[in-house]
């Protein structure tokens, strides 16, 4: 805990290494205003393993240095693995406070999934987790759901607002993307709470600012990437505490060639988290 | 300074006071949540002079002393008669660090523009000002906007972009409610920039919120009324300490009974703040 | 969750009301810069229920209604009563970011007590717990703390930076007002730490504020009274969802009669906290 | 203004550039939880230029390529040699808003004196300077305070009070290290200010925690060089844009060899920044 991955200077690291790492698979410049001034995870000129250069369905890829995160043998593979989409899930709820919260997650992917675990591990109020899928709802509930509602059932507005009183929730975490979900974020929001974005929406989304957010007095958060290295500082505290246990999310574990399969899968939306084994 | 409007308790006062004050507008219940805890500018259950109560323009009207703001007699009458809405000017502008930041305002009315003379006095770097009026751009240049553009003559997102290196702005001020403007706002920001939004759209507005706030890492915030009392504190520090002549933006004044004709003139934009005299 | 203690106008108010409530000892005066600007628990012209008028030691007290705090009939009586010191800790522990955080929480009388258990539901990391009493150690493992040092045993300095890789730990809450445990305060904060200062010193104490405060790029927060009303309406939601057994940290539950018996197991230090019946 | 000092990849640097820069002299591992969370400036594995390795004294110095910032050519050189410690004085001020805040400072050394402009050119409210050296509150009067004491002569403390009508300032910047003074700092703070602590006492300082910092519930803040590069960039945008004139502070230019005779004359204290021209 607290010790650092690499406590000498570079002059005295051995030539070749061998650890254990996971990548944070944004490659950030290092130069720009931003990397600079401690917002690197909006890097001006950063590239994306995966989309800008070579990621993880490559054979091999080569990762500067800088982005290599040492990751403690103890920590099962598998969870090794996942930790960098589970950043996603530290960013957005970390954003602001959380304990003594009330939540709203929209979106019960992987993602939403965990940020459901760490507002519940972390003196989250009510958490409120909207979903279509009735299995992900499930699992929302294993990770630590007050309520969970799945909006082609029931208004998720109507709900949130009749059991907080009226006064909505202090915090929206929307991991959806869905243009409907976005606009309920706004309305379960009690004024001047916090909404981060997270989830992305294919095509524009129109809001209804004045109502929504302006007369509100609310505070959106767009959240991109994981702070670099806040966010995987709190990853292994969490995971190294065993706070969270992240497999919970996993619903299929398939071969490295079922890939194909996996996608088919993970288009019906009837899974949480799918491991690829080499 | 700091000489508080009312330092003996409520039990010692007399019972007949013949003070100068101004009104915030917004009538806080005090009782909510959002009152006891210091967000009282987004009560739940606010009513607002002349919305829901008798306002300005009736004979008398009378107000809760909680909303009476005592104002010093040597501060000039007109500009007494203005500082609510120079308030939402202090609001938005404060709402966040403003100091070194380059700033773009969007919309040039007398909130806008009061706007740009806050920046100016409170140390940020450049100031652009974008406004479709040109006699309000004059005044923007005469409260301190170091560039000034007119979205009919010229595209405001190319000419920002160019002056800041390609980088954008630090922060947005967006007073002008206009649906284009505000997709502009975004574009003209830099990465982990900030967006006050105070202008009042008059129909839902289409954004991009995939490239203009989630990968951006944007904060947005809802400006609404003035936050009471700090934004009313800051004022009277600025009026007391002559820091900005509030009637540099005020072109017309006329005697109460041309309300009609004030009218008219706000509607062709080819105003400042219009002052009515009683 | 959420509802309103009450949620109409004063008006609407009968006129004798039975209902069961807490009182904020701090008797704020709702006109001096401070209470208007969201920082009443530091009123310039506070009275303190016990200190500067009557107090729970009194047979009847008359307290204004601002400051009554209506509690759920559903709430354990003495866990009601013993709200307002637990806000102390609710306040000292929420100062700032305690989620992923390491902290040493240096003296366990009951404020300290319920701090260890409230980073302990909030997701903190390793807790650490100093204290001179062998029985208030027992009480702090049971609350959550994972390493607890008698500094009469052991150097609690060197340990905390043995465990935490000679880093030093992100938060500490000064809970005893002791000097030597304050200067250890200062001893076992990492860099750019925090520390919440909350035990009040009986006199001036010595500090190397070169070495522990500047160079370190500490913050230190002076933490008095309960934000008003944010903490309370934390506690609220700690008690009804019974995040939190407060009761843990009771130790003797007396007669009322007996109070000073009551104090004089205080002076001794083998005690938790102490409730008198009536 | 936001343009890069340097915008393309390493691989296409030319290998040898003649830049002027500006050294940084906290030379930072880039290694410890500190410099990968934004905190570089109190790096765990700091190295300071003419404390831990050679700086401005020796003939030449190698810096690495990380503490270098570039300098436009077009800011005059004697500016561009004090932008480091007039760092110092950026950092403190803008640790917290400062806007429309009541400032004091204590000491008006060069880095003092700057603060007074910076707090000027930011918007605040009425500025205090305390310092014992006529001469310097000569230049704290050009740099904009608005209240000048010698301490020898009068009680800051009461006349501070006395002006802020009881309630003391909002801001203390304290770059005086002296004992006295940091302790007055604590009484001419109103309740729920701030202290930035940048001058370094020579020994421990006793302080009464309970009357100035817990009840007071004040904000301290531990300065430590300048927050990298944040404060650069701040820096870099003041001198491009004009708004404060370093020179202002310089009382002395002497040739290089002649440092004793500066070194004397900074014992007297009867000076500003002292310039050594090679």
């Amino acid at each position: 805990m607290g010790a650092e991955p690499r406590d000498r200077p570079p002059y005295l690291w051995p030539r070749i290494r061998r650890d254990f790492v996971a990548a944070e698979t944004h490659i950030t410049c290092g130069l720009c205003y931003q990397c600079r001034t401690g917002q690197a995870n909006v890097c001006r000129n950063v590239q994306i393993l995966g989309v800008d250069r070579d990621g993880a369905f490559a054979e091999y890829i080569a990762i500067p240095e800088t982005v290599a995160w040492k990751t403690g043998k103890e920590i099962d593979h598998t969870v090794a693995s996942i930790q960098e989409p589970f950043g996603n899930a530290v960013h957005a709820t970390f954003a602001g406070d959380i304990t003594n919260q009330t939540v709203a997650v929209f979106g019960c992917g992987p993602i939403g999934l965990w940020a459901v675990g760490l507002c519940r591990i972390s003196g989250s109020g009510a958490i409120f987790a909207i979903e279509p899928n009735h299995k992900r709802l499930d699992i929302a509930t294993t990770m630590g759901a007050n309520y969970v509602y799945n909006p082609r059932d029931i208004d998720p507005v109507q709900q949130v607002l009749a059991i907080t009183g009226g006064l909505g929730v202090d915090v929206v975490l929307e991991m959806s993307g869905n243009a409907q979900a976005i606009r309920q974020s706004f309305k379960v929001l009690r004024n001047g709470g916090r909404v981060s974005l997270l989830g992305i929406p294919s095509r524009a989304v129109e809001l209804d600012l004045a109502n929504d957010i302006i007369f509100k007095g609310a505070t959106v958060l767009g959240i991109s990437g994981r702070r670099i290295f806040d966010t995987w500082y709190r990853t292994r505290r969490i995971l190294e505490a065993g706070q969270l246990d992240l497999k919970q999310v996993i619903t299929h574990t398939l071969p490295f060639d079922h890939l194909h399969e996996a996608m088919e899968i993970m288009k019906t939306g009837d899974c949480g988290k799918i491991v690829m084994k080499m």
